[in-house]
């Protein structure tokens, strides 16, 4: 097996979050550190993101623990971007407190030669029209996966669907995808995204787990039955570590390696939401990760017998 | 394989329905109707429930047609039990409009010497008080099984409790499960529950599938990606009926028969939905159950193979 690398385009961020167990104040969040926290446990991870001067030695620490690449971490004048959110008992939503763009309002990706090299690319959640400008700098990217939210499906929906047909697989939660979609029911809203010129789209549906949808594939991961939930916070993002670092790892994208990359992805979000800020991700083990994914096989998996 | 013939104990009633799709007056509906229709393409079906002198001719050939015994369908002076409801574009909930319960308030299950050595058993929603004489009367079930609503766990819950302590397996949606467990996270409520004393209980999640949770399995199955959802109405009673159906055709409760059974209570639930009334559930054949059930498990199904 030789792990192949991985670029992150995301955000970094200062999190103060509040949930009914507890809050954290200025952690480590944003998308591409909890991407990287969780691929980099299955390939090496490149980040390109923007922090402001303010951004704490600690942090950068965290992600050298992990062996994250952050040559591409921007350190502009400026603030570090910070959101400050809590969640309510039902934890299925985030309230919004407080959004302060700061440094990531002007964020520009700036690809070295090397990045645009990296053949596993995950396009976090940023303005349609800046992945596309990440897309259009990469050479022959093997794997392409994309996220988005709704913020951009209102303002830039046409841009959104060209990132959706110019990448593999396009990461899209229940709301999302019908926003996109325009169809309410989830199996429709999948295949509509599809004949729209999306060659995969995997909806993730929280606590209901995660669909696979192509032309070829279609599969169902529930969610790891998670006990100690903390912080719902980048489960999705979490969820894309463990989902492009199984295809990473093994350098493989058939219908087998995709779907135990669903099951890697369900594994790493189910550890993601076990603490505030990426903390259990950075901490976890191969041996863990492993156990998680084997458990979450032994949920699902059953014989068929004849029955008739 | 010996079929082991089933006991269910429930209602009939007519049903006046209007969702999105569609709208039907006077159909067949009930726990007991969408549960025998469901379960009697596996194994023979008695049913015990009421119905009044005005109960359509054309509904007892329905049962007729599926082989159910109505040997213990009581026909009471009086209106057979109707009720009326609406489904929104969401579809999760039924707004209930009308309900008469008619001979069905009066309803006392009068069980034969015959009834009472039947060795499979559902126990449908109706009165946890009347469930448990019924369960009084069985001599020695080899497997039962129960369902219940939030109406009876808000007035009983004792009773409720009682229930499920006494049967093998119970069926509750999610908010049952919460409300009967004071616990809103889910993988908690079932545990609550199974330290309250169940055996075993299934969470039914809807169009999130269904959990199955005792101290020696816990297994999780997602819904069938129906696309030509037409009513919601019987979804539970018709998985129960799947779940039953497949336990009593093989004779055999151990895990690798009680997920082959999730998945045919899944199919069944699935197939219900695609019409007003059970009139899908008593159209399919075997063939095109195997073929669900086959369709079920490619879209869950993976190989693990090494990934550290």
């Amino acid at each position: 097996m030789s792990p192949q690398r991985i670029l992150v385009v995301g955000s970094v961020a200062l999190d103060t979050i509040r949930t009914p167990y507890g809050e954290v104040s200025e952690a480590l969040g944003g998308s591409a550190s909890y991407f990287s926290c969780s691929a980099s446990h299955f390939a090496p991870v490149s980040v390109v993101a923007v922090v402001g001067k303010d951004f704490p030695e600690e942090h950068r620490r965290t992600f050298a623990g992990r062996g994250v690449d952050l040559s591409g971490l921007e350190a502009a004048p400026g603030r570090t971007f910070r959101w400050r959110g809590e969640y309510m008992a039902e934890l299925g939503h985030a309230h919004t407190l407080e959004t302060q763009l700061n440094v990531f309002a002007e964020f520009h990706p700036k690809l070295t030669d090397a990045h645009r090299r990296i053949p596993y690319v995950f396009l976090a959640n940023i303005d349609p029209d800046l992945q596309l400008e990440v897309l259009s700098q990469m050479r022959k990217p093997r794997l392409v996966l994309s996220d988005t939210m709704n913020y951009w499906i209102a303002r830039k929906p046409d841009r959104v669907l060209e990132v959706l047909r110019r990448v593999d697989v396009a990461l899209l939660n229940e709301e999302e995808a019908r926003a996109l979609a325009g169809e309410t029911h989830l199996s429709r809203a999948a295949e509509s995204l599809l004949a729209a010129g999306a060659h995969a789209v995997i909806i993730k549906k929280g606590e209901h787990g995660a669909n696979y949808h192509s032309r070829e594939e279609r599969f169902l991961t529930p969610a790891y039955p998670v006990q100690a939930l903390t912080d719902p916070t980048g489960a999705g993002d979490s969820f894309a570590g463990g989902f492009m670092g199984l295809l990473a790892r093994t350098d493989r994208s058939d219908g087998e390696a995709l779907r135990q990359a669903m099951a890697c992805g369900t594994a790493m979000a189910s550890m993601a939401i076990e603490s505030f800020s990426p903390a259990r991700l950075v901490d976890t083990t191969p041996g863990e990760i492993e156990g998680r994914v084997r458990e979450l096989h032994e949920l699902v998996h059953y014989d068929l017998f004849p029955m008739f």
